[in-house]
Parts: C-alpha cells; structure tokens; sequence
C-alpha cells in the first residue's frame, strides 16, 4: 500500500544546482569527463531498481523475516529478497562506484550515495545485504595485500559475495578493547580464529556464494585493550588459487536475533570455531582497517535515516491529502465534501515539513559528504585531500547522530498523521518507525558520535576542523549578507555560527577543568553543530532558488524550496536555543545524583 | 528478564506528603475515614498482583497476541492472560473504587489511580481489559437509566463484565459528526444497530463471561455532525430480567488489528448486524456520555504512559549499574574491573534522569487530577466541585498528551541505554517503546489533545482556569520566594508563570485574527503549559524534601528526590525557551507551503 517515488528532481538540485559536483569532479583526473546527464540517467534506472524491485518486498520481508536452520547453519532471507539481488548484481548496481582495478565502474561516490538512498527508501533490511559490503571492500581496498585484493575484490565489487564487520561481542560492544576473540598465527602463514561475535548484520545469507567476514580478534601475544586487536578477512568458503570456492571455514551462524524492526536482515550470532583468517593490515593495528570500515558504515547509517525520512514523507503527504476529517480552523475548504483533508490543519502540515526538511538538508548534507570522500581518495591537490579528510571527519558524526535522531523524529511525525491507521502494520508506516530506531544504536550509539564530534574532532584540535565549517558560512554570510530577500535564511544562520564558536570554547575550557563536562553537552552539542551544518545548506538552496526565480525560472520547484526553508528557520533551528541553555547547564546535575540512582 | 518495583515508597510521598490526599478526603462525608495506612495497605497488595501476576505475561503476551476464529468470532487471549484476570477479580481488585450501591469497595479513585500505574508498568495490553471497563462503568453511571444501572453496574465493578468504547468508523476518528451506524428504534423501546466500527479495544475476548459495549450511532432522524451521534448499550449476550446471560447479540469481532505493539490486546474490527442496544442519555446527546468515558480514558492514556515510563526507568538503571563498558572520562570509578559500569557516563545518566523526572513529575499530577475528580463527586461544596471540575478539564488533556509524549522521549531514551541489546526482544525494552506508541495516537491524538488545551481550555474561557492553575504557582513562588534553597525551583518556575500569561494573551489575539495561529502554536503551547505543571510539581516535591532534612529526616528519599528536582530544572524544564518561540514563528510558514507540499 505505501508509495515510493525516487526523489530524482531533488538530487539533482543538490548535486547540479547547489553543490555542482560536477566542477569538483572535473578537477580529478578519474572523473573529469563525468557529466550530470550520465549521473542523471544511472539514478533514473536505479531510481526504477529500488522502486520497482526492492520496495515491494519490504512490508513482506518485514513480516516473513529470517529463518535459521539450526543443523546447517544457513539462513533463508524473505522470499524475494535472493531474487532482488540477482538483479542487482547482474545489472551492475553493485560496482557502481568501485574501482575499475578490481572490475568496479569508477563513477563517482555520489552516484553510490543516492543510489542507496533510494535502495534504503525502498527497503533498508533488503540493502544492508549489499550496504555492509562496500565497507569491507573499502578497508580492504585501502589496508588489503595485493593478494587479498586479488582474491577478494573483484567477486565484491560484482556482488557476488558480500562483506560483514564482526566487532561485538556479547560483553563488549563500544568497548572494543574487552573484546576476546582470539587469532592463533599458523605455520603457513595463516591464523586459527576462534570466539563469538554477536549483532553481526547480514552476517548469514543465501543471496551470495560467500561471505567475506572482517573481524577483529586478538594475537596470543596482543597487549591489552583497544591496541592489541587485529583485523582478518574469514571467508566463509575458502578460497581456491584459481579463485574457485574451496571448503567451508570455521564460521557458523548459531543464531539469530528476534529484533524490534530490520526483520528482513539476518543479525547473527557468528561462532569462530578455528576459522582460518589472513590478516589485513599490521598486527595489533586492526582499529585502521575497521575504521574505513566504520566511517563508511556511519555516513551509511546516516543515509539509511534519509531513505526513512523521504519514503516515511512521501507517504504521509499522499495520506494527509486522501484523508478527510474535521473542517479547517479558518473555516471550510473542500465544500463538496463532508470534511476537508486533513493537510489543511496546522500541525499536520508542521509534521510534513519537518519530514521534508530533515530529509532534503539531510540529502545536501549526505551528498557534500560523498563529494569529500570523493577529494580525499582522487583529489590532485594533497592540501585538498587533507582538508577534504578533515572536514568528512568532522561531518561523519553529524551525518551518523543528527540524520539517526531527525528520521526518529520525522519517521514518528509521520506515522502520527495516520492517527490510529499508522499504528497497522498494513500501512507501512509503523514498519518506518521500527526499522529507524537502530540506526541510532548501531555503528556506535548517537552518544558515541556525540563524544567523537565534540571531544575529538571538535576539542582535539582546538576547534580548528569547526572554524573550517565556519569559514564556509562567514563566505556565505559575506556573500549574501546585503542580498534584503536572503535575510530570513542568512540572520539567523550568521548569528549561531558566531554562537557556536563561543559555545565551544566554554565547552572546552569546562572540559579541560573536569571532563564530565564534555560528556554532560556532547549530545546537545552535536544538535547544535547538526544546526549550524543544515543551516548553511538550507541557506544555500536557498540563495540557489532564489537566484532561479529572479533569473525568470518559473518551475515551481523554487519557490517550494522557499517554503520549506523558510519553515525550516523558522520551526526547526530554534531548537539550538534550549540546546545550548541545557548544555551550558552542565555535568553536576547528572553527577551528583548518586542517591537519586540508586 | 525485566524487572519492576511497585514504586510504593514513591506514591506514599506523593499521596501523604506532598498532596496531603487524607486532609482533602476527610472534608468529603463518604471518604471521611480513608487513612493512609488502608490506602497503603491495599497499594502494597496491588503491587504484589501487578508485578507477581501480571507483569510476568508482559514479554510473551506481546509474542503470542491475540487469536481469532473466524467461524466463531470468538477471540483467545495469550496464555496467563485470562487466569490473571480471574485473580484480579476474585482479589476485588476492578470493584476497589467503584460505587458500593454497585457491589463496589468505595475507596478513592487515587488508590485506583495507583494500582492501574503498577498494572501499566506491568502490562500496558493485560490491563486495557480491564482498564476500558472503569470508563464505560463511568458513563453508566453518570447517564444510565436506573434499569441500566441495575442491569450492569454490579457485574462491571466486579469485573465478571468488561466495557468497550465503539466510537471509530473506517473513514472516521476524530471526526465522529462522519459516523455512518445507525439505531432503528423497535416497538419495545429498543435499537436495532446496523455498522462497522474499527480499532476497539479489548473489543473481543475470551476473559469476561459478558462484554459491555458502548456504541455510537445515528437515529433515522438525527440531525447531521456531531449533533446527530445517540449513544447505545450493546451486550455481546442479552441480559434476562433475572440478570442471567441470554442469547447471543449481533455484534461480532470480524478482524483483529496487526498492530506495533500492544499486542496482547485484541483491537477489534466489531461488525454491528441488527444488534439490539438501549440508549443511554438522550437522543443526539450521545457525546455527553461518551465523553465521560474519553475523559476517563484520557487520565488512563497518560497514566499507561506513566507505568511505560517508571518500568523503562527501572530496567535501563539496572541495566546501566550492571553493564561494563569503557572508562570514565574523568577516570577508572571501578578499578577492579576492566571497565565502569556505563551509569558513570554523564549522557547515560541524563537518559536516566530524564525518565525519572517525567515518571516521577508524572505520578504527582496523576494522583492530584485522581483527587480532583473525587472532589467533582464527592465535595459537599459545590464550588468546589465546580473548581476541581474546570481545573481537572484543564489538566485532562495535559495528562494525556504530555506524559505520552513523555513516556515516548523516556522509553526511547531507556532502550538507547542499552545499546544493541536495547533492540533485541528477549530484553523487553523494545516493547515499551512499541506499546507507548500508541497512547499519543487513540483517545484522541496529541494534536488534538493541545487543540482541545488551547483552544477551548484555555482561550475558550479567556485564560480563566489557566489562571486559576496559575495562582497555585503565584501561592508557591509567596510562599517560597524568600527560602534560599528553594530559589533554584521557584525562580524558574516564577518567569514561566509570568511568561505563560503574556504568551496565552499573545496567542488568543492571534488566534482572533486567524485561528490558524492556534492550530499552528497548540502543540508547542501544551508542551509550555506541561512543564508549568510539572515545574509547579517539582518545586512542590523539593519544598517538602527540603522541610523533611531540615526537620532532620535522614531519609535518602528525600535528598534523591532533591537530586532529580536539580535535574529536572536544569535540563527538561529550558525546553520551554524554544517552544514559545517556535509557536510564536506562527501559521504562516506552515500555511503558505502550496507548493512544498504539492
């Protein structure tokens, strides 16, 4: 019942109008003769991919979920959901962004990036399955030996296998450093895994022929914590010299979990009973291959809320315009019917605007992000990269927390306007709610992000990374400052970019007398930061729509863009007012509460 | 794997010492006797039941939900489910403050109050059964015939029967003036019903012998809207004279809701095909008596809330004491293990917290709307009964949609404690977070709840009641304004009751202009209006802590509760800052968005 329309005219915009990506690309050799009309075309027919062969089978696959075969260890994904990946792998989808080297087709990350927006619109537990992939043929792109790329790469840029991360462990999941799983090195070379890991997405499957498992386990002679885990790549089939599969390796699937949403996705409980591993990168340096394993999975998790928020929107709109109820406060408006459709009220439509603002900033957000990883691996410009390395860094957390907590919010807005039907499962819309909530748990809780923005990415070089964002928005404030029809977006913008800065200086001076302080703001903070970056985009499509209209643009798409702004500013900025008031209240309110959680 | 505590010491604060319950029941001649040690007493018992009988049905009652046959239309409840019920109603636990000239115990509604926040931390779905009765109980008893009353009343507050609320219709919710069933009076006095309703609660079942339903309808003549609704007895079996069950009525359950969550309850698809009903009050008036039982269920809507959000509290602080995870960031707090338990990170602590604070906030208006409504039917003084009436129409709506909105920010929060586990089923926090869902969606949604407070609460009657509410604060802030140790709970709550009477004026002359303003802002207004009620609260608690340790009680309960007082000021209560400002954004940003939302 629920509709899906790719938002292929918003991404366009985004990606021609405000960012125009297409100068960035044409700056690095591999993709200076990229155009918009071929970006534009792979997402027509990716857009037709996700909402005509992934979206049906999402009610379903939520529904059917995962079943475990106890005596062969294999899982049976929802009906479906193998036949969709077919046609994924065979009509290319899966090297779309992955390096000719290894079979890939080289487009740049942005064609990647709304390409799984619209696939996490369609269906987020379907996309995991191929998602968690593109992470593990990064770390090992950038931290494999040329023999493991050799092995492995080609077969995951098709598709044809999938990749995990296995981290957790029943006791340790932020807390790597506890974790047990060990590695014994062979004689040929190898190493002799064994332990449990626990919350392994797509950890078992019958889409592929194997599954590409990175896990971190510890060397018998590791040092404790975090810097004595190293990282491993354990086929679930061997692989042969000829690049056949050969045996099965000792990694079982010896549960699944029963979850509150992503019901299509198999969460493992992966058993190492002396698997055989290679090990990628340096011993006891595992952290570095999982950490491009990570940064891709939380810029991944950021655009799986995206996908919630636009899809969750879309469908509250059709349904605020098809249901009738109540008459219009300023009196009736469809007089030919016994009651107006519910958008005429002002709340209902506050809860669409708030999905739709969330989603399109989200969108501008997600798309810059895919262009600065884009500089930071092809740039010719070593300062570029650097800056480029810098910045995604400081944006990765907001993407991860600030898309995760907006799609909560808006995904629930969303589901209210259904009144009582958005309870129903038939309708979709309670399905959104439930698949959202993990995004902001997995890949390091919205906490964690919060802690890694303000402590070390903000806080950890002086705040050096943060002015680099507000370099951005003083150029747009000096640039649009005088323009009298830019003042609504510009105001407030300018006035919490001289806000924050302030802001973080006391957060780090309070933090350097008593660290608490930093983990008492960290959330609020990165509110306030997730602010600051949606309102400079949302100042940018504007100052874009703007610049259309006065150029004689008549399509309507413009002035929407206005008025979704201007609610944006106006309805949803504010926040950062009790946001930096709760923060500046401080750490001794929750620490000295012994008796008060006892 | 949950646990709950009935918070008995909590209640008996709230009750004895800060509400002085006993001094208000001592003016009323049938509750002159009521002492605290009987209302305890029987709270203790109630605790018991809840958490021994009750609570242990929560996790697998939402596995197994609920069971149609179709041929029979009869509806099997999760295992437990109905030999609970029976012990509920053989302890006398439904009859605990219905009417003794109805077989009932007579004891206040506060000590039934309590009770059903413990069945609501127990079992949100076990109780509706339950629960829906007390409404229905209630309107029969205000506006049954002396024959109804007779016919019903005793096997409903023995509990042998329940109670239903039939009001929604496919194509309408809110907007009952739609409704389409229609009552054919019959020569002998009574209707003959014909319709489809959906999304009733505890519609059908296998617990009760007998199911009352309260079912709106449309006379042949009735006028149309609102005006045209008549309200109407229908047993699932006939009563004879001699009280005895007769035939089989026709009202059938034709379909069970897949729902989010409360699955243990059976939200019915209830077909009416000639079923023969009594009226009750007068033709076309049939919205005065179900009013009585939305008012009732409204209360009991936020008070389902307010047992989700103690019994979250509860399981993610113990969850929180027990799980190691990292250090803290101002150092090891247990050294002795190879990490802190996460309660030493000051953002787990606020998530803590801020489920405390709402729970807690929460019981003390619930209990003192309980005593209001005693004093609209028992105080002697009719002026009182006339205040305690305007004052609890005030705080009805209040209670409903902020503690649901509430519970939903405080069950999330409690889930996002746990992290990963936090999304597992077997761990129960996810369930909360489904079940809470709901209660900001029936009787009425959130919106509509602040549209009914700003509308016609507040701006109906030019401010007056809010007014009267604000006198309670202006005898606090006098009372309290000189004592030093209270001023961090006054000085706040005194400039948002200041702040509260500016803003309302601001937004009635809005609202006279264009009554989109008040559509636009009622949200954000109930939000305000609900932290002056819970700040008026707070700073009630902390004045009697404060009294108690200045009086030497060396009680940690009381210093605790000063603890989560600090909180609640510091962090929750600033949330008012942005929403008097986004309110005051107005209507226009949402109402000229034509072409965002096209």
């Amino acid at each position: 019942m629920p509709v899906y329309n790719p938002p292929l005219r918003d991404m366009q915009f985004v990606m021609h109008e405000v960012l125009n990506v297409c100068d960035d690309f044409r700056a690095m050799p591999v993709h200076a003769e990229v155009d918009a009309d071929t970006i534009n075309a792979v997402l027509e027919e990716a857009g037709k991919f996700a909402s005509q062969v992934v979206f049906p089978l999402n009610i379903s696959g939520d529904t059917e979920g995962c079943q475990l075969d106890q005596a062969t260890h294999e899982v049976k994904t929802p009906t479906g959901f193998k036949a969709a990946y077919k046609q994924y792998v065979e009509a290319g989808w899966a090297a779309l962004s992955c390096d000719p080297a290894f079979g890939g087709q080289g487009l740049p990350l942005v064609v990647n990036q709304c390409l799984y927006e619209m696939l996490n619109s369609a269906n987020q537990a379907w996309t995991m399955y191929p998602g968690l992939t593109h992470g593990a043929y990064a770390s090992l792109h950038t931290h494999g030996t040329d023999e493991q790329k050799a092995t492995y790469l080609h077969k995951m840029s098709s598709g044809e296998w999938t990749g995990t991360m296995c981290l957790t462990e029943p006791h340790c999941g932020t807390d790597l450093g506890l974790m047990r799983t060990k590695a014994e090195p062979q004689p040929d070379g190898t190493y002799k895994i064994t332990g449990n890991k626990i919350f392994i997405s797509a950890g078992e499957h019958d889409m592929a022929e194997n599954i590409v498992h990175l896990v971190l386990a510890r060397l018998p002679d590791a040092p404790p914590g975090i810097k004595g885990v190293s990282l491993f790549i354990v086929p679930k089939y061997h692989v042969n010299k000829d690049g056949t599969l050969g045996e099965r390796n000792g990694i079982y699937c010896a549960g699944l979990e029963h979850k509150m949403g992503i019901h299509g996705n198999a969460t493992a409980q992966i058993v190492l009973e002396g698997a055989i591993g290679t090990m990628v990168g340096q011993p006891n340096k595992g952290m570095q291959g999982m950490f491009v394993m990570m940064n891709a999975a939380r810029l991944g998790v950021g655009n799986q809320s995206l996908g919630l928020t636009e899809v969750a929107y879309q469908n509250a709109l059709a349904y605020a315009k098809d249901r009738i109820q109540m008459r219009s406060l300023s009196g009736a408006k469809s007089k030919n019917q016994p009651a107006d459709p519910i958008i005429v009220h002002p709340d209902v439509r506050k809860m669409l605007l708030t999905a739709k603002a969330y989603a399109e900033g989200g969108r501008a957000l997600a798309v810059f992000c895919s262009v600065l990883l884009e500089k930071v691996h092809h740039h010719p410009d070593e300062k570029v990269r650097k800056d480029s390395d810098d910045m995604l860094s400081l944006l990765t957390p907001i993407v991860k927390a600030f898309l995760t907590d907006n799609a909560w919010t808006a995904t629930t807005l969303c589901q209210q306007v259904f009144g009582g039907h958005g309870y129903i499962k038939e309708w979709g819309m309670e399905q959104y709610v439930r698949d959202a909530r993990i995004n902001m748990i997995y890949e390091g809780t919205n906490t964690i992000q919060s802690l890694d923005l303000l402590g070390r990415k903000v806080l950890g070089n002086n705040g050096a990374t943060l002015k680099k964002f507000g370099k951005l928005v003083t150029a747009l404030v000096m640039e649009e400052g005088v323009n009298e029809k830019m003042a609504e977006f510009i105001n407030p913008l300018a006035v919490l970019g001289e806000q924050i800065n302030k802001f973080t200086m006391e957060l780090g001076f309070k933090g350097l007398q008593n660290p608490d302080e930093v983990g008492a703001a960290a959330v609020d903070y990165l509110r306030v930061a997730g602010h600051l970056v949606f309102g400079y985009f949302w100042a940018r499509m504007a100052q874009t729509a703007l610049r259309e209209i006065a150029n004689g643009n008549t399509d309507p798409f413009y002035a929407a863009k206005l008025q979704t702004a201007r609610f944006y500013f106006a309805k949803l900025f504010p926040e950062t007012a009790t946001l930096m008031r709760t923060a500046r209240a401080g750490s001794k309110v929750l620490m000295d509460t012994e008796l008060a959680l006892a």
